[in-house]
């Protein structure tokens, strides 16, 4: 019996694991992939870590992993197909290779995965021109050209943010109109570098010498296509979290993420959640990591009141 | 006109520093003391914060100290006396040195203090054996023997935290009552490994070869003294945020802190806080880095709204 399964490696899972070990929890970390990080290994500087300053993603991802490693947190490969609760309280996980383990808590830490275009180039070139997150990498960007693609808030707070750095953006969207805030549009229409180009479409991200180098686009309304030179391609077109295997147990928002305040604290008693998949503001290494430490502060609250 | 003036160079100001300048705000930085930090300057080693394992205090804080200036942030010794509201909705920040600083918004930073026993040897060991914080330094105490002074929920949690790795824990109360909640001290007395010490106050810590090595009790009821030997002394008598300067430009909980959630967002328009002084569960370097950037998410969203 674990006192707590921590499923998913990302940021957020490693530092649940650091803070459940020194906390002398018998602790499993669960992880899918087969290696840890998350979405940081496909990452290819993270700049705003504070004290890791202009860290590779996949370097950080192992500094992460070495320091779950350094308090003898266990590890297992493994895909969770599904979570029983169990009348005394305490788990049952199912996973994939047909293992049942048993613990008294969970923190879920899987995350959420960005929306993708399915263009060619765009996994190519993830990590090198290609990023789902302005806030995480729009200041590499200072002097250069880049577009964003989508009309919600996200991409319209993306082009504005991108427009305090970048020479020119380019703002596509497939609709004639946007669908982000007035407010926000508002300021992308006064902002002299950002270039909005409507009933458009991304038919194929072209790179050289491994960074984006240019895009492919089609209008469809007047099928007109075109060849734009950028350094750098914004796509934000949603977001979801991984939660399938959740089923009904904790409380979902209607986007799917799992309803829980800074605490970590689900609907469900003895479940905890952290990082990406938590409904929450700012999706960033440095919240997940944060919140790894808080879901363990509120596991060993709830041990403390059980028995 | 500042885009945001931070007060509080700890490791919550730095963040907000980082992510402030990326996103290309006018930012500038008020340090009281002279050096930034703020309390991980005084601990020796910090363990728990993801991918900067086993590291010390001082050195944390140059790290932390460097990346901010990475991204050109401008620091400035001084002391905030006040601040004052202006009808435009911006700010004036009163100094020490009598300057006078506009700004559009603030964040608050400047942490919250331990309160301290005022024994001989007590500052002399701190973070070296005298600590304020057992979720950060518990974990060096395995096989170790520590005392624990405080008699409400945060000493108890400490005493039970540490009894899992110390081999013995005392703790030290001089009521002969303790504050904490029930169901803590009933796990307190349980434990084979606490020995409570009621009605006895530690007058001094005692230290050899730099580090601590043994306390002086006195029992206040039979005025008995006893040295007895420990590896460690954990100080949980009390935490006061930094907030003097404040006055009533923002709500503020009982105790003191700022009152906001994850966000930062206090009840005052154009100001938010982050770290320590925020009302909140779990006060690590962590957890105050996460809240910089949080901040300046949310200065960002208020300085769009605006004009």
């Amino acid at each position: 019996m674990y006192d707590v399964v921590i499923v998913g490696s990302g940021p957020a899972g490693l530092s649940a694991a650091v803070y459940a070990r020194r906390a002398k929890l018998k602790t499993l970390v669960i992880e899918k992939a087969g290696y840890s990080g998350g979405q940081i290994v496909n990452t290819s500087d993270v700049d705003n870590y504070l004290g890791l300053q202009g860290i590779e993603g996949f370097e950080m991802a192992m500094k992460f992993r070495t320091h779950a490693e350094h308090f003898e947190a266990e590890f297992l490969d493994d895909e969770v197909v599904s979570i029983q609760d169990k009348e005394d309280g305490t788990y049952d996980i199912v996973l994939k290779s047909d293992k049942d383990i048993s613990t008294k808590t969970i923190i879920l830490a899987t995350g959420a995965s960005y929306d993708k275009l399915h263009v060619p180039g765009e996994a190519e070139y993830t990590g090198r021109g290609v990023s789902y997150c302005a806030t995480c990498d729009g200041a590499f960007y200072k002097g250069k050209i880049a577009a964003v693609v989508g009309g919600g808030d996200v991409a319209l707070e993306d082009a504005l943010y991108l427009s305090n750095m970048a020479d020119k953006v380019y703002l596509i969207h497939r609709r004639d109109e946007l669908r982000g805030a007035k407010v926000l549009q508002d300021k992308v229409f006064a902002a002299d570098n950002i270039m909005f180009m409507p009933d458009t479409v991304v038919s194929s991200i072209n790179g050289s010498d491994g960074l984006v180098s240019s895009i492919d686009t089609k209008n469809v309304k007047t099928n007109m296509e075109e060849n734009i030179s950028v350094n750098g391609i914004f796509i934000a077109v949603g977001m979801k979290p991984n939660v399938s295997y959740i089923n009904e147990l904790v409380e979902l928002d209607k986007a799917g993420y799992v309803v829980a305040s800074e605490d970590g604290i689900t609907s469900k008693k003895g479940i905890f959640v952290a990082g990406d998949m938590r409904t929450k503001v700012l999706r960033q290494v440095i919240t997940a990591v944060s919140d790894g430490a808080n879901a363990v502060a509120s596991v060993e609250k709830y041990l403390r009141e059980q028995n």
